[in-house]
């Protein structure tokens, strides 16, 4: 994942044009993702698709010709959607369009405007402070022109049509935290979904430019949307920071408990967080009129971290540990939602001699005796058509795998049998 | 308010008689208040309207004729209700009808014997030790006979007759919080009301004796009940302690949302309690066969000081500027319960665009960028039916204020509109 | 009680056998026990009722002929249900045999194989390191053939056929507080509660081998099920540790409740914990296809103290004050479940009044005036049909009989009435 991250840091993304449709590609080298490219100027709710933005250069030179701010250096150097310009100008006039961030001299900001048609720099406080009292020639050679917005998704079909949602953001430019750690954990969960025997649930995971992306897959796929009975946004999974899952705007749907079951036995430190309407796509997905379970998993939460939309979020940033937890993080949450269901006791009347059976013995994996007993006795009471396996787990404070393995071996002495 | 707790201040009030009388008069020079007499024996539920008390003079005077107990000198000396008396006894026989403190010996207790027929002085235990042991001439020139129970009611109509009831006491004689601060409170919170342009609710003023009072409003005006949406007791709000909101019987009537919502932006320490059938007329009002929706709002509660029902609870013991930030709690109470509704997103898949609007600058007033934007979201997120704007408030942590100018802003740009 | 417990200490008992029999030989000496005797291979639900076990004697003895282990020493010392031996064996054979608990060297452990022919000895740590390397005698003059599992019931007819079940385990050998405190504290609550007056419920005593017994009496009695309103295990009520009730597994029944109140008023350290589906018979009762209403009323929790399953759970380890005050909390849970019900004010609109009732003055016992005054007013105030005794005492923080009282005081001045 971090070898994918730092392949795909060069690329200047934006929300559309070519970095974008780039990314996709380097994703297809490892799932079969489909594209799809909306035309400017499509309505999509309460939005309309904006003009496809692409960039070949930018710079602001000195007299001497020197690039002193070089897009060529860095892509967060120009304001993502920045229209064409090609000018000499004082200092003084230049500033109006430099942005910098003087408590963090040595970064660069990360700026956009893409629905208010204007140019800008970014640059490191240090460099703007270098600047003489002299006129630049200011050039960026983009283009703003009717073209279209890209998304990529893969479905992944399951024994049902119900799907889990899996959405990233692909929008940002050097951006390795916040944008390109989502992409990454993504696609190796897809991949290994692809390899799996069998999945009960069918998964979608959509890479998509932020906000506009998400609104434009809602308003064409609203036939879709009543499939989605879990989901999450991911994002932000690649810096050392503990855990965040901030729930979805239901507040106690599926994808929410589970998540909190497997962060509270990942043995990292981790935080559950109320939905707030702010935040990542999971504004969208859970505006009233969707209220879709989607939550949205990251470490440290966006916002969190000073590196946050500067060049700080660089490849020394992110690491290698941090993204392979997540994957297993996010893997265990898929592996909860798939096994997870109720179950009836065959034997409800007292407890069934597990003695007799060998029953206390027949766990295996890395369960030990006493919880697998434990877990025996659980399963057993609480398998009253009321209680799935993780509302079992959580009440008897065991892993959710622990509880599994219990109700495989009572299913398999046919003292459980599937509910429903 | 503290002016004309100052003129209030020297009547000798009691549950009926002249001094509830004069006080009414003084209130009506401020706001047209209504006044019902109701005769001595009425039966109104479980309680009989007392005798009407008079009291001209009181005093208990030593061998020189000098008076060393005096009611001018103060009308907490006479027990209220006391029966006439004019009689020369011994000290020791006065004192089985003397009442002191004697952990707080400079000050008067107040005392009375509504129910039961006796006479009774109050006074210092500094006074009481200097007592000689000699006969006193004891006068109480009162009288007890047939009258009237006499109570002031303001009834402000609305654009609905649903109500909103605010409910004191004006029975204690020269006692500040206890009893004053409520009407100063109440009536000004009554004049501001009749000034305002448009009232969503009518607001019933009632100023009363303590219980027997309550009770005897109610019983004859039980065809009006159903009216009553909100409503609280108002008394014990000019010291300088911390707010303290005791809950309707009901526990989560909106009255108690909303006067948590404004303590808990107010500022100032505070306390909401639970209901409990001890206290004021919130007991009256929270009896099982009405179970009305009326709170109990005070500074320190009732018993929680020690100048409580003493001479200590004079015009030092209450502060111009606790009356009028009780006064701005109960205006804000008023103006969320005036203003609280629920609305509709008109937009309710995915956000709507609120950059094309400018609507991240149309809210005024003192609220910052990033709150009203939060407010503006919120508001949208929660428009679903199920939450009224007190509730979102609740829920985003914004005082109401902020959230009903958001909403304000919102319904303005045809983006929301009220439910139901 | 504590002399009933050294009374019954010697016994060898087990989960079948002579040893129980004589055990309920003594209860019946206290109250009429009916005993049932149920053959060995009978099918109770996922079980079979076990042959019968009976011992007379069992030792290891040196080369000298002496006794080194002995079971007219302590029962303990042998595994109970272990098969019939006579063999000659070197100590390397015999440690396979050999059970200690090397922690607590003074300690003989208690071990069971009830479910397994084996055979075993249990002896000190001490003991055991004593034993020279040499040939030993080894006797165990045990039979394990087909026989009866035997229980004791005392039925007490209450005015209704609803019942309260009591349940104890009396199938240990010598182990003090872990079966007899139980056995002595049942025994004596059911002689108390022969000679009350009157009672509205029928009580259930349930004398039982652990597990096999109640899973007996359950497949044998199934029809008399639904009548089980409440109940409790009691065992462990007689160390010096604080008060545990484990709830029931409904987990708010009425006797969680019950238990919760009273141990709250007690005065002494308490725990109420969670149901967990581990422990004593409450595993039986509340497996999913019974569901009881039955919690499980100890001191320290099974397996919550070092002497547990040893022979330091001995006749110093039980206290008479212990048994005396566990045996005084369940008498007061059985005067809340008699006590409790629901009232409906008979004066609902304001409070009556009760000054001149003299109601204020007519609640007996040691109820200090103040809180008299607030249980009558509490009881006025909740007797609305939504609220039972025990609900309005644990609303207002006063014991339920301070409330009690103050209902039949008000049902004698006609202001209550029973509800429903």
């Amino acid at each position: 994942m971090y070898r994918f991250i730092s392949e795909l840091y060069p690329i200047c993304r934006s929300i559309t044009g070519q970095g974008i449709r780039d990314t996709f590609g380097r994703i297809q080298q490892h799932i079969p993702l489909s594209i799809t490219a909306v035309p400017s100027g499509t309505q999509v709710f309460d939005w309309t698709v904006p003009l496809e933005w692409n960039i070949r250069d930018a710079y602001v030179a000195d007299r001497q010709g020197v690039r002193v701010i070089d897009f060529k250096q860095s892509n967060l150097h120009v304001v993502s959607y920045s229209t064409p310009i090609a000018a000499r100008m004082p200092l003084r006039e230049l500033k109006a369009h430099l942005f910098t961030l003087p408590d963090h001299p040595d970064w660069i900001p990360y700026r956009t405007s893409y629905y208010k048609e204007s140019w800008g720099f970014c640059l490191s406080h240090r460099q703007y402070l270098d600047l003489r009292d002299e006129d630049y020639d200011v050039v960026i050679d983009s283009s703003l022109k009717p073209g279209h917005l890209t998304y990529g998704e893969y479905y992944l079909p399951g024994d049902t049509a119900e799907e889990v949602l899996i959405s990233c953001h692909a929008c940002h430019p050097s951006l390795c935290n916040d944008n390109l750690s989502g992409i990454a954990v993504a696609t190796f969960l897809a991949k290994s979904l692809q390899t799996s025997s069998r999945r009960r649930y069918s998964y979608r995971f959509l890479f998509l430019p932020v906000t506009i992306g998400a609104i434009t897959w809602l308003a064409l796929n609203q036939q879709k949307v009543s499939n989605i009975k879990h989901g999450f946004v991911l994002t932000g999974v690649g810096d050392e920071g503990g855990f965040t899952y901030k729930k979805s705007r239901v507040g106690h749907a599926d994808i929410d408990e589970a998540f909190a079951h497997v962060l509270r036995h990942s043995g990292e430190s981790f935080e559950v967080t109320e939905f707030i309407p702010y935040g990542y796509d999971e504004r969208q997905y859970g505006s009233p009129g969707f209220n879709l379970p989607v939550g949205c998993f990251m470490r440290r939460a966006n916002g969190g971290y000073p590196e946050y939309h500067t060049s700080g979020d660089n490849l020394d940033f992110v690491k290698p540990t941090s993204l392979s937890r997540s994957l297993q993080v996010v893997q265990s949450v898929v592996e909860v939602l798939e096994s997870d269901r109720g179950y009836v006791n065959t034997s409800p009347y007292c407890e069934p001699q597990l003695g007799k059976r060998g029953l206390y013995r027949t766990i295996g994996g890395n369960v030990t005796g006493r919880s697998a007993e434990m877990a025996l006795l659980w399963v057993l009471n609480l398998s009253d058509g009321d209680h799935t396996l993780l509302k079992i787990a959580e009440r008897a404070g065991l892993p959710f795998l622990t509880i599994k393995l219990a109700a495989d071996a009572l299913e398999g002495q046919g003292l459980l049998r599937p509910a429903g």
